[in-house]
């Protein structure tokens, strides 16, 4: 994610950091070279003069404005749902430690060890969404006789809340939780379920692909051809505009294909690690304890 | 499904599988011969010399983009509903296996007897959306005492909900279940339910079929049209452009169709094979199982 | 409803029944007829030459598809929460189902009684929506002592809740239903109700009036002066265009209205009476009967 | 609200009632004058010939229809949530009225007095939104004992929750309602308490200002320019179109002021007081009172 | 919040406060000297004569449009979600006092106690969102004993919700509370507690950068070259439209920038200070208080 104030509206024009210019400055440099040479070339092809007038050029232009606007709206919608769903995943870990600490008879031994499982949970689930290892933050957080059967498991947060939902037994057994009160704590473990089966959907089912094909075709397609539908009225000053509406519509393609993943770690992704340390400070000031990791910053204005 | 990595802007633009290329060919094919027809004879249809101009088709190619892209917005709603309801169905699963695990004392059979169900329950929706017999499926999953019951009913998920109440019935009055705890997992099989009732509303009721026809009408009647308010400003170039706005308006509306109904088995559907046998591994994972079954694999990048 | 499965592209065109062209056949045959006169008279009105020219009418062409499409979204948002709100009927018939039987210590005499209230729930729902007779469909469903209270009252769904209610109080006097487990049954009557009210909200609130002359007035006033904007271009080809646009607007504005009020008998409307007959059937078969309703059969493709 | 069916279209072009003609016809006479004065001075001002050309009019007057549906869109959502709000205020007031007769071992005083006091809620929110006094309905329906206390306060529904819980603690500690039934109707409580911060929430938060002052400006600057975009290419005909143009504008916008404040008494505001007549009537109908209140009718076909 | 009724349609034309045009003044400046040195030019530029036509600004300034719609429509739901929170705040505080008073059985000091501690979590998230200090109101609200504690926290409301917990788990221990009452109260803490995480989330997660980047630098781009489209047909009128257009531009995106934080300080942002000292008095209102603060009153019509 990158956290950066709004800025002077006129430096604003000129930030690089953070714009997606990088990611499409291959193919733009593509279409206005190839526009330069239309231009040159007064719009003859092999002898042939190509005009297509830019009346089809208006009509095309914006039904790819208005498809571009519908496919923003779906990739923005998956990206602030991903993002909601790790915003359940801070209120339920909240929750159930504040839980465990107000419904159960329970000493401070038992009391850290859910509510660290909690943040285990919340670990093990950035790292199974970003493919990396998830060791080094199972073993900081969960007592060793679990480690084992979490490490070795395929989907390891749900694991985790076969875990947690063991303790409430055991507490309920115990007489340390009234059974009036488990379907309280029990709620919070499908809410945490819910978040961990969305963030599965999200990563798991992407835009279906014939969108993104049909989206790219008629872009580029249009980028290529446009030369040709401006050459006859305005001559040279043809790429200065064909590199205006092609920047325009590569670049939201391209920030559309980059947010309908938000859980990458490319510049405009969710920072799933500064989140799940944020989420592990909170609980563990709620438990009492004062020594906080430190909140993740920032490098180069991204917060991965 | 389809799953395929998105890929250098380059190659994108030649991808055949997992486009709609296929579906919409021999419509496209008509319209651009069609254009060529027109084209050679420069707008005159026997004898008389047709000029509509481009106006009126910036006008209505407009308006048509604009209720392409609400009807792609209502499709894809329908599809990401589709897929929401079946996230419901892991969700449910999962918290079911941990709710007879953690809230009931019971041995390990009966965990397994009711996950099973859960099981079942998915895999017959499954067949139930597709048309597909249950049986083998029903078989592997339930007691040999259930499957009778269930492979003889029209509404075979329903009837499965009422076995799994009656093992919370027979658990509640056996002194292994406190009634306190029922509430808990009556929830979830209210869930479970309500993903089900959510599968047949989208399976059982289409977009109004009217819209189909307008569209479909307003989006061919208008690629018939085109040529002649192409052709007197562009000539012989008509069918390049006919053919490019066809292409896009044809494959809108065609992977509007596709996805709306989005239980099938053509390529932009819902996996729900895959799904399901993904919540059959995870519910067994989190009953100690660790013979899990196979994931689905992709067959020409696409995931049934 | 209209149930047909989408066809060949080219039989498309020309399908009638499930169309909307039916319903604005006379005014699409004024607005030719006029534009046919406007052609022949060259745009000549008592010896003034009125032009127009096309450009404000694409201007307001286009703006008056956006609003179209936004009266179209609203409409069929309408359409489509009536039709979860019957969703919701289904389910929570079935919950409350499985509820009795699994919750309840009771015979089935109780569970019958109890259930097929459910099923008079929806079916009085369904008469009070379309303005029709209860009073057969409550007598198969009702005891004999509840049909009199229920016959006349003004809000009959409303005072069977209360009913069933009454069965819930009873069962928990008479120690069959443990108070713990009542709160899950009282929470499905609760959806029914809302489902009720939900209904009752749709039905008694149209889109504001206001919304429905703006676009109506617009949409004929520009149909009516379109033919000045392109006589002077088109010249004869003019009935055309003006039918081929008229068509269009006319037919999305009258698909709005016809599925803003989804529990019409319309075409389009929503088949409540095949949706009931579907949940007393599975109803009927959790209850573990055999001799179920038969399934409402489309009639000419529309299921009412 | 206006409940007036939906007409012939030949009649729904000439209806003057439920639209919002008679709100903009000052500012319509006045842009027509001018436009009128425009046409006749054929664009020239003070000597010099103003001519904008269409183009530039096109791209902003869709530009505008685009920014109006925006805020026809959200206003449209303020509306419908606020009629939601109020359909959550019958299914909350049916709701508890059932529990109290289902729940609690109570008499049909104890009953009448619950009942009674949701009906009182549902007045002094409507008193409340609509600034006028609620004396009359509560002196009606709350016992003189509470009066007082409801009357001086500055939030009175608050309050009537209040006063409707302590009835619930009382009956809680007179064993006439068992705790294990009381959080089912907390449960309502709650939401009707959501309903009315809803409520307030709507009225107390207009749209964004800033946005009713864009809007307005740019509709009115463009509306005031117009004349001189037009009057060169089509001369005396100028004013039919501006008026045309003009009116579609000024009507949405002042439609979309209208029912953005949805609890006012404007003709397409909601019918607070028939719906609250509406929910005395089945509340005290479920308690098995028949002289139920008499429906609100419509005058000049408008609902308040 | 800016409150201000809506004026005379003459008067709105001319509003200076609440509008955004002291924000966007300076750029609006430089573009208009800008297009006035074009058109005195007559589109020169070092001697080329620059002439890009209309045409294309008429597709890109629809697709402005178009994207601008897109970037409003996500700010106003941020806006409005956040909205939703702080109605969540104010409805969660008043169900968790009249719970404290009418599920637990204690005297008006823990009563007062509990409903301060829910304004003191309302003050302490006003003061984190807007990063002033919330030590003041902490003193007036908390109970000598939790104020170390909150003030020392780094995230202030949490650690109130884990002190109102405590609360809740003195009183089951004391018998003052049935524990069969206590998830009614847990589950409007844990409610308190999503609002918390959802004001959280909007303040932390700002709209992807990369948008803001790329809508500014085609808005201003696009300012700037438009007088070489309009110079060489309406000549020294240019200034006027450009003025006109690239108003309506810059300022629907300089409100889409501020309300899309909700929560700062600016005229259009939240009145988060006036529902504070709102719920503040609702909630001591319903303990039976009579001497409530004062509403906060708006100053030149922005209420903070």
């Amino acid at each position: 994610m990158i956290v950066r104030p709004l800025q002077h509206w006129l430096r604003m024009l000129f930030v690089w950091r953070g714009s997606v210019l990088g990611r499409i400055l291959p193919q733009l440099a593509v279409v206005i070279l190839w526009s330069i040479a239309v231009a040159l070339a007064q719009g003859t092809v092999l002898g042939f003069k190509i005009d297509l007038t830019i009346a089809p050029f208006t009509l095309l232009g914006i039904a790819l404005a208005i498809f571009l606007g519908f496919s923003n709206s779906v990739s923005y919608d998956r990206y602030w749902e991903a993002r909601k769903l790790w915003g359940a995943l801070l209120n339920d870990s909240r929750s159930l430690t504040r839980q465990i600490m107000s419904l159960a008879d329970v000493d401070a031994t038992v009391q850290r060890r859910f509510a660290y499982g909690a943040i285990a949970f919340v670990h093990a689930l950035k790292h199974q969404l970003r493919n990396t290892s998830a060791e080094a933050d199972l073993a900081r957080c969960l007592p060793p006789e679990w480690q084992a059967r979490v490490q070795s498991a395929q989907f390891k947060p749900a694991v985790i809340l076969v875990l947690l939902a063991d303790v409430v037994r055991e507490l309920r057994q115990n007489g340390q939780l009234s059974p009036m009160l488990v379907p309280a704590i029990d709620r919070h473990l499908s809410q945490l379920n819910e978040a961990l089966g969305g963030c599965e959907r999200i990563a798991g089912t992407p835009i279906p692909f014939a969108y993104s094909v049909i989206l790219h075709r008629t872009a580029y397609l249009y980028s290529f051809l446009l030369p040709f539908g401006l050459v006859h009225s305005i001559g040279l000053l043809t790429p200065l505009i064909v590199a205006f509406i092609s920047y325009t519509f590569f670049a939201l393609e391209a920030l559309a294909e980059e947010i309908q993943e938000p859980f990458g770690t490319e510049p405009n992704d969710l920072a799933l690690k500064a989140m799940s340390v944020m989420i592990e400070s909170t609980v563990r000031e709620m438990l009492g304890e004062t020594d906080l990791p430190e909140a993740v910053a920032a490098k180069n204005y991204i917060l991965s």
